[in-house]
């Protein structure tokens, strides 16, 4: 997508050859135009594949997500990321480990958000080494639920999360697939 | 809002004289057609204020955050909860405790996304004790930003963080207030 490019071009501070910070914009100050865009790509990708749910992870995730269920006219379900006193009832689990955070958590839904007759789109702001989107995915397939995409705004094509995912035979959609980058020389789109 | 109302009426699950739940459609499954009516709503109600920005607090603040942005058209910031490996840069900070989470941790927002010419509206979908949303408060005083307002989908009445927050003298928007609850009664509101 031209404008999330061009706007991570712009905007989007490198630190070092791994890190390209878009908080002004994606993950902490939102440009909702923007994520209206994001979302509205997502659903022109998936339009025709009857998807019933978006899910997406706490809390990056959540403004795109919300876009894409506005769009698809669906329900959105955010996965939490430690066991709070209100969540009660059954519940499904995957354990994660994030290298931004440099430690494991917990994805947790509960079960009655996820039927087995539902067309699932998984949506995150970031895909990386891919460990959220697999905890998503082993969520997703615990509830028998079919996983019909995962809609992605900024992958880094450089770690390993996007080719395990296509390699799984998922259809990964992602908006801007950045294949390396450097304070230097700055981003370079797949 | 009568909408928002019929719903916590029909789906919310209350458990014991001061739990509701409304994880069926407000923060943890997000009705997406409520949450845009919960937007607009607060437009409908601040739109001659001069808003220039939504700020929430991750994470079940930002569904409804980003449904306000978009009727607005201005930009939303979420606090975040924890020091975060990505978060550098100056930051403004505010201690709250979770009565819900029976823990405490900062909300934490980078100053470059605040400004002194900024007219804040606060959104939250609950009210309770009122810790969080006075977080957010202490926040955007820090700041020297304006605060024109508090938009929230869901105030405890019986709580005191709305009185708090009405004493202070901030003008206060709750779209559902609970006087009072219990399970054999239901819902009653202000």
């Amino acid at each position: 997508m031209d404008l999330l490019k061009a706007r991570i071009a712009s905007d989007g501070r490198i630190i070092g050859d791994n890190i390209v910070k878009v908080d002004t914009f994606l993950n902490h100050q939102i440009d909702i135009d923007l994520m209206n865009d994001i979302g509205k790509a997502f659903y022109d990708y998936f339009k025709d594949k009857g998807i019933t749910k978006i899910l997406t992870v706490e809390a990056s995730g959540i403004a795109i997500a919300a876009m894409a269920a506005l769009h698809f006219n669906v329900p959105m379900v955010f996965a939490k990321k430690a066991q709070s006193v209100n969540l009660d009832g059954a519940v499904y689990t995957s354990n994660v480990y994030s290298f931004t955070k440099k430690r494991a958590y917990d994805v947790i839904v509960e079960k009655k958000f996820l039927n087995e007759d539902d067309r699932i789109l998984i949506v995150d702001d970031f895909l990386a080494e891919g460990n959220a989107c697999l905890g998503l995915i082993d969520i997703i397939e615990q509830s028998k639920a079919e996983i019909i995409g995962v809609g992605i705004a900024i992958e880094k094509g450089f770690q390993k999360g996007g080719k395990a995912i296509r390699e799984m035979g998922y259809d990964l959609y992602s908006l801007a697939i950045i294949e390396s980058m450097s304070e230097e020389n700055g981003v370079v789109f797949r």
